[in-house]
């Protein structure tokens, strides 16, 4: 759930919000998405300009399109955030005087709280309000903003029903007294050493059994989105920065700015190289940072990547950690969707380079989860892999505030020590997902829209821009507001993920059925007519 | 787990350790615990000096006593944090040079993973080295340091036994493909409202139904320490304080500086007033903290107290709610103990008191968790009780770093619904504690030790003051490691909960069976006749 999950306050980062910013020099940061489209000495003054106008444009489409008391509504990851609580009357409670009243919460508090106006937002709650329904509700608002796989659930489904029963129950009843406390006890916070080993073994799997992972330098948390946070806390104190390679997810800027107060430098890649990331871009973003007295700590990027999909290849690896050990910096890959890959080309794990390289292995560490590789995202189970033993020390002593329940853990471990069950799981997964992919680009082509090249993920990255009224962010709002109110579809545009071209959509294909591809591909023409 | 658990590290901050202490101010706060004991105008000098020079003699001992490389040992709940990573040898990952280079830390997860030599840890590693066992090991250390429920365990373990496979497992094979997906996809980050209104009726279960709980005033997390550290964050800005009756939970040094950077002013309550806060030093300690510059925000108090035992009685909570108001600051209130009472004194919420008072509701926070009084620490469930709509929107988005997993919350809204069970388990867990807590009190009053009036908790609090060799914390410090090496028990010193007056501790009687007393008093036995 790092990559591709709840971007809701994230993105109103991403539009250039002032407000959402904690880690400080967010400013600088509106210059960057449009220095490569507004070049040149008017670049910076232009840069700055034109997001802060389109900002200004986007509250106010939002300020007259949001209700004035707007019902629980789902984050970007489907989840439901109380907006204005709406308090049933409870015995006596209410009664007092001040009920109204506010005594206010912190500086940090209040902009967290008010965060929640991007796109993604907008978005979500239309699909809760009005969800798309193949009989039920033909007409209703299609979900692709989310990065939830319900492809494979099924199989999930099945093994609990067979299983569950055993995996858990057995586990207490079999062993009387003793087994209870195992259950309902304390527990090492950071995760009990079965189901490190079985993640670890699932992790494996995962990249084809090209690595071997120790289960050691696992720290468990309670999904990959607290992982990257206590990560990030224990890697740069505030103020410091990470390097980008955008388009990146957009929950990076909440997971990283909200409490630990660090600042994200989206590193601009482009299209015409499939938005892979190029070292030179990374050099000048670090120069720029050191220029202006920004410590640089860190560079993180999703492999398989997230919104493109596409993989980095081993010697761009090799680049990567040459780079960081050039600049004594600190190397993240967000691995989520390493089993979640089906085309052709190989997935390889940043962990698989280390064994051909030699560097100091202690400034890499990997975040990972069972969300979207094994599609449980309720079960909250994410992971930082590191070789840094300072940071296994602190992290494990953090995870304390973001653990996995015990009941759920021994019920992952009995599902992942089912070897046969988990290679058939990834097999069919990949399977799933490459038809729904394919189905879905094809069915874009039709339209005359190209998807990047992709291998990896829930989603495809579409060049939407030749519908755009003009080559501009502002276009690009534009076409999203079509999608939204004409095509009736949520989908995530190019600016919340710091994308440097305009006109970019992420297209989640997972919560569909193969069904409902004609019928997307038959809303989107809406927008492509009008436009 | 709020109160009475996981004091590792914090209790390191209660010796002073400057490095652990990340909300500044720190140096400010050794001062205070022997305010009350060195008055004068010498006060501030010695009482700067003295913990100190302890906390010297405190550092050297634990260097002779720690093994080079120590296993992984169990925190103040139980739990294990890894602080020498001994690596298996996995394939090849290990090989390259500079697999013992460390890349640097941030300098707060330098701090953290630094933390970890305070009595607790000592006394929880020789719990967990050589564990006491009435028949394996009768020789082993008795753990009295750990504030977890197993006296009511079995009957939870038979409730479990007899619904668990209903519960979960019919809530996903009863409904189908949809069901699975509630199970497994995203759910709202703040918890299920089912679980919120299954806690809410426990809450007032708990409270004797002197008070109906909101669920929608309700955001649910992984255990009522993250809870408390996402309350903390959203009420104070970094370097804020707040006002802590003490002695106090040595866990709430480390929830709320760690992280939330927050300085904690101790309020030293006496054993005169049986450690009961009095409003005139609660403004004594506000008006220094002014003096200095330090803007205080809220006052927290865990309410049955702990290490204490005692109950709030509705006057103190009015007059706690008059200061708050005058002062314009919060109150959290920490009742993760309500429904362990077993004295006869009434245990009176904040929210009940609420209903008689006039007053602004916003600044009254309240935190609760099924840790305690349900026994399931390992489940992880803690909530944040609010009627501030800024801190419930704020901290409703920060829940998603600290999320329960759904289908334990399936597992617990099936346990909350069997009312008739609750209110059983309630009231026999109430006897259970009443009975361990008399046998306890006696054992102790035979050799002349007497205890605090308590009536809830999992804990005496006992004065062992005429056992010191010297009445100093250096005397207590000194009892401390006779009480773990000769009478081989671990035990919470007043120190680590930053008592004002020497030779008290925090005797955890829950972890023990009936036949366990007669031995504890033996043990403790020894050390009365040596000193």
């Amino acid at each position: 759930m790092t990559s591709g999950s709840s971007e809701k306050s994230a993105a109103k980062d991403s539009t250039g919000s002032p407000a959402t910013g904690l880690g400080g020099g967010s400013g600088m940061q509106l210059i960057v998405p449009l220095q490569g489209v507004v070049q040149g000495s008017g670049g910076i003054v232009l840069g700055s300009l034109i997001p802060c106008a389109l900002f200004y444009v986007l509250q106010l489409y939002l300020k007259r399109n949001r209700s004035p008391s707007p019902p629980p509504s789902p984050s970007d990851d489907g989840s439901w955030e109380t907006h204005a609580i709406s308090r049933s009357p409870s015995r006596n409670v209410l009664s007092p005087r001040g009920s109204s009243g506010h005594a206010a919460v912190s500086s940090r508090a209040s902009s967290i709280a008010k965060s929640g106006g991007s796109p993604y937002f907008v978005g979500s709650r239309k699909c809760s309000e009005d969800p798309y329904h193949p009989i039920d509700n033909p007409d209703g608002v299609i979900q692709l903003g989310l990065a939830e796989n319900h492809l494979s659930l099924d199989l999930i489904g099945d093994w609990l029903a067979k299983h569950m029963k055993d995996s858990v129950l057995n586990e207490q009843r079999g062993l009387g007294g003793l087994s209870i406390s195992r259950l309902a006890a304390y527990q090492p916070f950071d995760g009990l050493m079965e189901l490190k080993m079985g993640v670890a073994g699932f992790m494996g799997q995962a990249v084809g059994g090209s690595v071997s992972f120790d289960p050691s330098q696992i720290v468990l948390t309670a999904g990959a989105t607290p992982a990257i946070e206590i990560l990030s806390f224990c890697l740069a104190d505030p103020g410091n920065a990470f390097l980008v390679p955008s388009p990146y997810y957009p929950g990076y800027d909440r997971n990283m700015r909200w409490r630990a107060g660090i600042e994200l430098i989206p590193v601009p890649c482009r299209s015409m190289d499939n938005f892979v990331l190029n070292i030179a871009l990374l050099e000048r973003s670090y120069n720029q940072a050191k220029k202006r007295g920004v410590k640089v700590r860190a560079i993180l990027f999703s492999n398989p990547s997230n919104p493109v999909g596409n993989l980095l290849s081993r010697e761009t690896l090799h680049d990567l950690i040459d780079f960081a050990t050039e600049k004594n910096i600190h190397v993240i890959a967000d691995e989520v969707f390493a089993a979640s890959t089906y085309g052709n080309e190989e997935f390889v794990s940043i962990a698989e380079v280390m064994n051909t390289h030699e560097f100091d292995m202690s400034r890499i560490h990997i975040i990972y989860g069972l969300s979207k590789d094994l599609s449980i995202p309720g079960f909250r189970i994410g992971l930082i892999y590191s070789f840094n033993e300072h940071l296994l020390a602190a992290a494990s002593k953090l995870s304390r505030f973001s653990s996995v329940s015990v009941p759920t853990q021994h019920l992952v471990i009995s599902m992942l020590t089912d070897t046969k069950f988990i290679t058939e799981y990834i097999k069919m997964n990949r399977e799933r997902l490459r038809v729904m992919y394919e189905l879905l680009v094809n069915g874009l082509q039709q339209l005359g829209i190209e998807c990047a090249k992709s291998s990896g993920g829930f989603y495809c990255w579409a060049d939407m821009s030749k519908f755009m009224k003009s080559y501009s962010e502002k276009g690009e709002f534009e076409l999203w507001k079509d999608m939204l109110n004409l095509a009736k579809i949520h989908a995530t545009p190019g600016l919340a993920c710091h994308c440097i071209e305009p006109g970019w959509f992420r297209l989640c294909f997972t919560t569909l059925t193969q069904k409902d591809i004609p019928v997307v591909i038959e809303r989107i023409k809406r927008v492509t007519y009008r436009h």
